[in-house]
């Protein structure tokens, strides 16, 4: 270690004590690969601040030193962008001891809390009041609400309530000068100049570390009330989905697509999971209504609404649940997809959206082109299809291995994203950019769109120094 | 007129056609006096341009002259937002003729706009798809919803349908060099980058011009029920609002707040609308639900909350519309408030916003602290509770003229945002800041977010020509 560098180290722990700055390899491992195991990163040190002030202080003797600063929540990101590169010049800056909810205020349900707090933690605490926070996803128990602010996480509630964004009053963020803003405001509507907080959402710590926020709460609904039905196509799903749409009004807060290729994968390697359907159908859709009434209203409704749909023939099949260990049980189908998905082997995955009036047309000109190159390829594509949000996800045709397919990612990234920009999609809907797409971005964002985003980027960090190669 | 001048214009009428070009002080004279009559500016000219091209082109050509551009649409803004100062050096642009719905996409439930569309013909076009655009404001008939879009407006829709930013998907926006960034993207889900979209709305056109949008659509509900009901004081009101929100959840659509003082000002200015209740209360509670049911279950939803809000002694006599008729007549109420205030006089007006547990502390707080100062002033407070917004508007004690007591302005509103401040509340709610209140801002925002605000004004406005003098 160079005398500089021990220099610069002693600063570091004087901010955050000796114990909290990691070098030893060992000790620095778990910080700096990717959650799926894709790329593996170096790091100068990893320090883990335990206050907003000692992240200022951190980020201040790193904007004086020039060094790259990689925040880091619960590493559960799929875009690369929390890990750091390989260079070993930055330093990583955990902030999983920024966990405390600092408060709840009941009458305004809103919330002020910690950049680090688990969002499960934030569920929990949010319930213990009697109220909601909606933001609900598969890494809820591993992953913090400043990485999930960071990236304007989605998941399963945004077709009700929004995504991460939309659960957000206010902000607390380090500037890339070390400075704290303090916007943590519990507002519904302030218009007093422009919208800072939306711009450090889903920046990935590019503009600024995210170090708290006021979230917004909701009341606790009665009952939910979950639903898989049986299809013909995607179209009938969507379909469908309008039709729930118009009969329940707000109260629907679910709608996930599955495909039978989807069912398949779970049942053969979760083989204790129960199977919903005696016959076997295209497509699935699992609903979820929320009544603020009673159960019985909402499975009135619910049932209202499938009955309609199956008389039209627009439904096949359909199963409501009829108690909690009931509505787990297809919940859990869903969630084991991803599950499923990685015992079978590594796959080329997409995070798509489109507009709801294009994703037929989407699905059928892109599996027919993906076919046409790789005969045979495995389309396992699910996702919240009430958002249009598609996981079209690319699993190897039969007899070829995982690993050497993995060698075709460009080609048919290319097919599957260029599909996404002839139908006005996006090729991030809730994942981000991180390193891992930001290669694509200039291929699919205007000159114009990518200079206002430099502009940006060298307004608020004319160093560059935050999490240096993500998105830009 | 210089001969420099002359060819500047001559370069715009080459743009827009000579008859799009006003220079005659009668002519532009409708354009440069802002909607309450306090303030009349000046322009070089006033241009009307029909196209996006078209405004990119006279955008490049006030950049190459440096020539400040004020944007535009309804002129019904409420903090000089959109009339330029009175130096005359200006080109005051003018987006009404870009006035097309431009295309709706009934699957995905959005539809793309000129930002010159006028609020009321955009929802008029929601409803003959069968589905809603739920902005809704005084001004509707009159505002565009490109002006809606640049100060983020509220109105009554909020507490269900988000301010004007959660209603927007994507936009078209003229840079500050005169490029067209094209982000009219339909999607629920985008995270590909910044957040231009949300950076561009509420910045009142000092960042770049709006030239169109596409729009989220909702499902149209079967029915709206409205009631009105009587209460105590402002905290009741407060607890009523919890009590409906559990009760109704999503159903709950509108919430608004009115004093006692309110109802008599509208009954003295508009004696032919009926007075609702017999006896005479402190403040009354306007709401709505919208049912995708049935009326009968809206009704029976919304009587059964008051039901419960009368047995508790919350609620002491209430009226729920049994037609359309009884309902715009309880709205009407609502909407002759600033009506009756304009005839009544001249005032000093709030458009402030707190969060819920901190309003009626700050209600007693500020009235007490009026009354002292100035014994006898009367506060005319209404507005949309359900958000934390309160319209706070403060009229002379009896004997005293408007327009004497409009020189306390400066004095008044320092009570009154201060007691905003101390509260953790925004001096503007959905109004904006304009040049109005651009002076309050350094008051009540740090340093550290007044230098942010300030560094992305120079990214995106180097030469400072986009409506220089507002927000900034």
């Amino acid at each position: 270690m160079t005398e500089t560098e021990d220099r610069f180290l002693e600063r570091c722990r004087a901010i955050v004590g000796p114990a909290h700055v990691l070098v030893d390899p060992a000790d620095t491992a778990p910080y700096l690969t990717d959650w799926r195991g894709r790329f593996t990163g170096r790091a100068r040190a990893v320090v883990s601040p335990a206050s907003t002030d000692q992240v200022a202080a951190l980020v201040r003797l790193c904007a004086e030193w020039r060094v790259p600063v990689v925040p880091q929540g619960g590493r559960t990101g799929l875009v690369l962008g929390s890990v750091p590169d390989a260079s070993g010049t930055a330093l990583l800056l955990s902030l999983r001891r920024l966990n405390r909810v600092r408060a709840v205020d009941g009458f305004n349900r809103t919330m002020t809390v910690d950049a680090g707090c688990i969002l499960s933690a934030v569920q929990d605490a949010a319930a213990e009041h009697g109220m909601l926070f909606p933001l609900s996803l598969a890494a809820e128990g591993s992953c913090t609400i400043g990485g999930n602010l960071a990236t304007n996480a989605g998941g399963t509630g945004v077709l009700r309530y929004g995504n991460t964004r939309e659960l957000c009053l206010g902000l607390e963020v380090v500037t890339a000068s070390g400075e704290v803003w303090d916007g943590l405001r519990g507002l519904r509507k302030d218009n007093t100049g422009y919208d800072l907080r939306d711009l450090y959402i889903g920046a990935e710590g590019t503009l600024g570390i995210i170090t708290g926020a006021v979230l917004k709460l909701f009341p606790q609904p009665k009952a939910a009330i979950t639903a898989l039905v049986a299809l013909c196509s995607t179209d009938h799903a969507l379909q469908l989905l309008k039709l729930v749409e118009s009969h329940c009004g707000p109260t629907l807060t679910g709608y996930e697509l599955m495909s039978d290729v989807c069912l398949r994968l779970v049942a053969s390697h979760f083989p204790s999971l129960p199977r919903p359907f005696p016959g076997r159908y295209p497509q699935y859709a699992l609903l979820e209504l929320s009544s603020h009434e009673s159960e019985a209203h909402g499975v009135a409704l619910l049932e209202g609404a499938i009955e309609r749909a199956l008389e039209s023939g627009l439904v096949q099949d359909a199963v409501v649940a009829t108690s909690i260990a009931q509505s787990r049980a297809l919940w859990a189908i869903r969630e084991h997809i991803p599950l499923a998905q990685a015992a079978a082997g590594k796959n080329i995955k997409h995070d798509i959206s489109l507009p709801l009036s294009r994703i037929a047309a989407f699905v059928a000109a892109t599996d027919a082109a993906l076919e046409t190159h790789y005969p045979g390829v495995q389309v396992v594509c699910f996702g919240h299809l009430g958002d249009g949000n598609l996981h079209y996800n690319i699993a190897p045709p039969e007899g070829i291995a995982h690993e050497d397919f993995l060698r075709e990612q460009a080609a048919i990234n290319r097919i599957v994203h260029d599909n996404v920009a002839a139908c006005g999609g996006s090729i991030s809907a809730e994942h981000g950019v991180g390193a891992l797409k930001r290669d694509e971005l200039p291929r699919y964002k205007s000159a114009v769109e990518l200079d206002l985003m430099r502009a940006l980027k060298a307004a608020l960090d004319p160093h560059g120094i935050m999490n240096p190669g993500k998105i830009l």
